[in-house]
């Protein structure tokens, strides 16, 4: 299993996302291909004695796509950027998965532009987990693509499903309809098209409609929307979590020492509760229906969601996701054109 | 001022809705009229030893719309309907405002059929007060309308710019476009289309795009979006922040003496920052556009909530939005009308 990491991409590249794929080789999840300025990720390796022992290998990538270029443009320009050399890598064979805490769209795009999309998958999709009290729900698209049409969000039901089943260990994953009622006939028109399609869909467990609270809930185990809602609800989630974390902490600053007290008196459990609902113990959100792995972590990764993303990644593989969905996805497009002859 | 109360509507209704309008009365916040069964308001009331020192009546109402009904049908059926009787008193002239914590599309359904739309406005919207550090942001719409044309969204950016300087008392509203990215060129057709017209709308204010975390942090005063945008927004964000509370809950209860003894000691600061945050304090959401004042509180709410949306429901009255609202857009109607003649 070797895994390519762009260096590059995130808030704190390089010293995280280094910092992170080293302690990954460490415990042996992966060989770790470091992607991106040579003399930069050698300075951060310098600062973990032990790098040489490690299966770390550096491929220098002179180029970084910023945060706020465009990503298409940026990819055709920019031929050696670090997402573009990680993404490379996956096609040629000599990487078994890339991973970017980079822009999102120019992961995304990096992916469907080297990688092509899977033969029968219209449009790639972002599964992210959320963190929920009994583990996640996985909600895609994410942000890979608007307006899609209701057979995208069938795909992106098969493709979640696919992965829910094969790297979070759901049996028989329960899929909602992101809507804003549980009736069928709620909902705007892509809802109440996709809802016809998902439910005479055998191939996967079509639960009904989902609302937004059943996400964080956790009674769906892969919910799909459009990648516009998806997107909202992700950054929705984000800001309200680090809102309220930054009120709490004021507030026991404000608090007087009884309030510092009980803080200090409280920290194991709500650490012990974090690490539950902690975003970076899933690391990465898979970009689904791509001939490759491309690993999606938060720019705001540090080493330990870098880490957990180098574990999915390693899942996806050693789970054959591919070939799962390719198993469904291309061989339904092969059995429409057949029939259709 | 004078408002009618649907007693019958709400996962606690009667007792809290009555609960609050007497809160209510006591404060002289209105003249308060309760519409719905009498004899069970009765029972209710007789359970506030002073209720009738206070300003409260009753009109019975002999109907009440479920949650799980469907608001057009139920509306046309059941004209003795708690939510339809009080809708009606507006309409007549008898009471200021009407307040539902019942079914929000019965509730909408009602004032469209019976107050009608305000000339100039296309679809009316629900502008829900979402809790922030600082206050609160307006999203609107959140529920009302699905599918709405860029246009739409124009008249909803109006119409939440107006009630948030006459009522949430901002001097300059920040309007932002809620969706995916910062640029202009980001998002659906929907959202390209609305950015372009509300960069144009010298109405407003308008900062530009808003992304989800922009709505916890309180960076614009009026979010702007699609109804199921704002709805699957404003439901994730009630089903985040209960699931929160509840791990919190179990965390401390599952922690032992000194998880328990520190969250004894930091109650009080928590309490402060509950009520900063509690959707509570501002009781309920007004469905602007209409030809009256309707205010949509939580299905969910306490006797709290109802007080706080009857003040609501007086702020909207006193400060003359729905002249505000007709001032602007009928008056750009009839512009447009009499220009091209």
């Amino acid at each position: 299993m070797k895994i390519a990491v762009d260096a590059m991409g995130g808030d704190f590249a390089p010293q995280e996302i280094v910092a992170g794929a080293v302690q990954a080789a460490r415990k042996n999840l992966a060989d770790i291909v470091l992607v991106g300025d040579e003399a930069k990720i050698t300075d951060c390796l310098a600062k973990e004695k032990d790098w040489q022992t490690l299966s770390i290998t550096i491929v220098h990538a002179g180029e970084v796509i910023g945060m706020d270029e465009h990503p298409a443009e940026a990819i055709r320009q920019k031929k050696d950027a670090s997402v573009v050399v990680a993404t490379k890598l996956v096609k040629d064979g000599k990487c078994d998965a890339v991973l970017s805490a980079g822009s999102t769209g120019a992961a995304v795009t990096a992916a469907q532009l080297i990688l092509k999309r899977i033969k029968g998958v219209s449009r790639p999709a972002i599964a992210t987990p959320m963190p929920t009290p009994e583990g996640v729900t996985l909600l895609l698209d994410s942000g890979a693509n608007v307006d899609s049409k209701p057979e995208h969000l069938r795909e992106s039901a098969i493709m979640g499903s696919i992965y829910a089943k094969a790297v979070l260990g759901k049996e028989n994953p329960r899929v909602g309809l992101l809507n804003i009622g549980e009736e069928e006939t709620k909902g705007n028109e892509q809802a109440k098209e996709t809802y016809a399609l998902l439910k005479d869909e055998s191939a996967i467990n079509f639960v009904g409609n989902a609302e937004g609270r059943d996400i964080p809930k956790g009674n769906f185990d892969v919910v799909v929307c459009d990648g516009f809602v998806g997107n909202v609800v992700l950054k929705f989630a984000e800001g309200l979590a680090t809102t309220f974390m930054e009120l709490i902490k004021e507030a026991v600053m404000d608090g007087g020492v009884s309030a510092k007290a009980g803080a200090f008196l409280l920290k194991p459990t709500l650490k012990k509760l974090g690490v539950r609902l902690d975003v970076d113990e899933y690391g990465g959100a898979p970009l689904l229906g791509v001939n490759g792995c491309t690993i999606i972590s938060h720019g705001s990764s540090n080493a330990k969601s870098i880490e957990n993303a180098i574990k999915a990644a390693g899942n996806y593989v050693h789970n054959n996701v591919l070939d799962a969905i390719a198993g469904h996805l291309t061989k339904e497009k092969s059995q429409e054109i057949s029939a259709s002859v």
